[in-house]
């Protein structure tokens, strides 16, 4: 059994475990000059230093503050080739159809991915997710999506599996894009065949859909839905970012972990997560990279909602390499205060991953824990551009 | 002599030197597969690898995109204190009045900032510059502005002149904050004896006034440009942040060396300043941290303005650690192309400081360089959250 008591801690800060909604996203617990002892990789104890037990390891971690790992809840860390032509273009006034017609836009993403064997996907996303670590996310999601095929997506599963030995990953079956043919007999492949192979390689975790005028219908999620539930996964969805169609009603009527994005969400969207266990998952990067209008976590807080942040790493529309920045974006764009942007990017994104045993430095969760370079944990939503990560504790071992 | 060749360049990227206005902020010279020849700091010859000359010690970059230097032309890097309560609160729904009424805003960071010593502003300021030169900057502007008094003022100065051993800096005096009683003889004071003693011991090159309705009107600053003329001063300004009161005509009408905020600018000083060979600099940090508007930097461009960007690095309305960041903001929120943001943050940013030496890699500048992560040099301005930099390089060497 392995045993460490943390001293030297200038404030130790954490929500309380499992998901917060509303104003409880506010309430942090804040102990002063604090000890944390964990045992085996698990918090055993938190308090004043003064009352700590002892313990047959101390370190001394130099009166910094200390919060919870974070839990980034949304990314696409696994792609090949990159979207730097189309962002020029697109910047210098190129319409998206111009963009398409000279070979862009997210089908060249796609291309490049399957056209990727699984060690290139392995070593193209390795670099994104020790980025993504090193800003203080001790738990990352990560989605298929960019398969032009079955056997593409199974490749980018197979990528996200083998790093799973460098980092604690959640993956997710993204069905993303609908085939430009044939897309009725594309979603009864997705349920007869992608999903049970999935499921019976143990390959992701939960399977997510983008729900959206332009993607797959609210009838069509309805039936991947279906399968996922009878093949025993999860299931969330991209839903209300361009549009408010149904997405976001139906993941909460069958018990969706997650809606993700919802720029577009009015109060009928924003009313039915806040009377469901469907985490609100908000995606600020996408609002600064694009210029589009922000979700709206202020509303969906003040509404009751439980809402969580992440970074939706991809290359077209959120090249956000940092959960910190993630967190400290929804605090100036979405309106979040930095005690619920704390909130939303530890115990509520971990909520978003059906994790109940992470995202809270209380007895019985995971040891997951940053110390910041400064005493103050404000330091971690205030700083912009730099990291105010100095140390990531991944199960107690500092990595 | 030294003498070093650089190949393994994959693309070296540079605006051309001198001031860039207008269109020509798009006009990058781009060398594929590339070398660089440095002698004592000094770039002395680029192009294609294939034609490089021989040299006493060859050095490769391993197949990464060169990029010059960024300079950031505008930065608060010295202070005490933080603001971290105050932001809080304001995030709460505290009122400016309310801040104040509990010790908080400006004046919070003055106190603190006139109550340390040279050695603790040195201590405070050097972690900020360091983070500012790993985003890329190889030369930063850094203002004093806090001093309750003129003792205080030269203290911050002397913090800058100290740090000068360790970073490529240069010092501004700011003339920032009105006294609450007798401004009078205030303004008699900076003229009669402030400037006169900074430009005696050399602690500045520059003298910047806050002109807006709560700080220094047009009349005021018009006088201290006049003391700072006579003592051998650049002048320079904070305008139209808030309000357009004349601060902007008056500094095109005296040639300043720039004119920094500009969000409240409207068509008469976008037309002032693309007269004038006075550079336009936008902060859009303030931007994205307060949720103010953006400063017309599209307009300010196609006016045919000479455009800079800095970070505003301050603890109350920015606090943006990279200019890298400064740079992929002022894309983002002030609708600047990539090429143009790389002039914006190289050339017309040394520009801005009067230095004709620096900003681009061409025979004759030094050769402060970035060797990025990348061998896409359009990496830097798209990669939020992450450092696109791996390697500084000032005046040819690697820090
Ligand atoms: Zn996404
Ligand atoms: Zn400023």
């Amino acid at each position: 059994m392995s045993e460490t008591l943390f001293t030297g801690i200038s404030q130790l800060v954490t929500p309380r475990p499992g998901p917060q909604r509303g104003a409880a996203m506010r309430e942090l617990n804040m102990t002063e000059d604090a000890a944390l002892l964990v045992k085996d990789g698990v918090t055993h104890w938190v308090g004043p230093a003064a009352q700590a037990p002892t313990a047959a390891e101390t370190v001394d971690l130099g009166g910094r503050a200390v919060v919870p790992g974070l839990v980034d809840p949304h990314t696409h860390a696994v792609w090949a080739g990159d979207r730097l032509a189309d962002w020029e273009a697109k910047l210098s006034g190129a319409t998206y159809e111009e963009i398409l017609a000279r070979g862009g836009g997210i089908r060249s993403t796609m291309r490049a991915t399957a056209a990727a064997g699984v060690e290139e996907l392995v070593a193209l996303a390795r670099p994104r997710l020790a980025a993504l670590r090193a800003s203080g996310a001790t738990t990352t999601e990560v989605k298929s999506g960019y398969g032009l095929d079955f056997d593409a997506e199974l490749r980018m599963l197979r990528a996200v599996r083998e790093l799973q030995a460098e980092f604690e990953l959640r993956p997710t079956l993204l069905i993303h894009v609908p085939p430009t043919e044939g897309r009725t007999a594309y979603v009864q492949g997705v349920c007869a065949d992608l999903i049970p192979q999935v499921a019976r390689e143990g390959l992701a975790e939960a399977v997510d859909v983008f729900t959206e005028k332009e993607a797959f219908s609210v009838e069509e999620t309805r039936q991947i839905f279906a399968a996922a539930r009878t093949h025993g996964l999860r299931v969330k969805l991209h839903a209300d970012q361009f549009h408010a169609i149904g997405g976001t009603e139906l993941a909460c009527e069958v018990g969706a972990l997650s809606v993700d994005h919802l720029e577009a969400s009015t109060e009928a969207q924003i009313r039915a997560l806040a009377a469901s266990d469907t985490v609100a998952t908000i995606l600020p990067g996408v609002t600064l990279h694009l210029g589009l209008p922000a979700a709206p976590g202020r509303k969906l807080i003040d509404a009751g909602a439980i809402v969580a942040v992440g970074t939706d790493l991809n290359p077209g529309s959120s090249p956000v390499f940092s959960t910190q920045l993630a967190l400290a974006l929804a605090i100036r764009l979405c309106k979040l205060t930095p005690a619920e942007a704390l909130t939303a990017c530890t115990v509520n994104a971990a909520h978003a991953l059906g994790l109940p045993d992470r995202g809270s430095l209380s007895a019985g969760q995971r040891a997951d824990f940053l110390v910041l370079h400064s005493p103050d944990w404000r330091d971690l939503p205030y700083t912009l551009g730099a990291s105010p990560v100095q140390d990531v504790f991944l199960a107690g071992v500092k990595l």
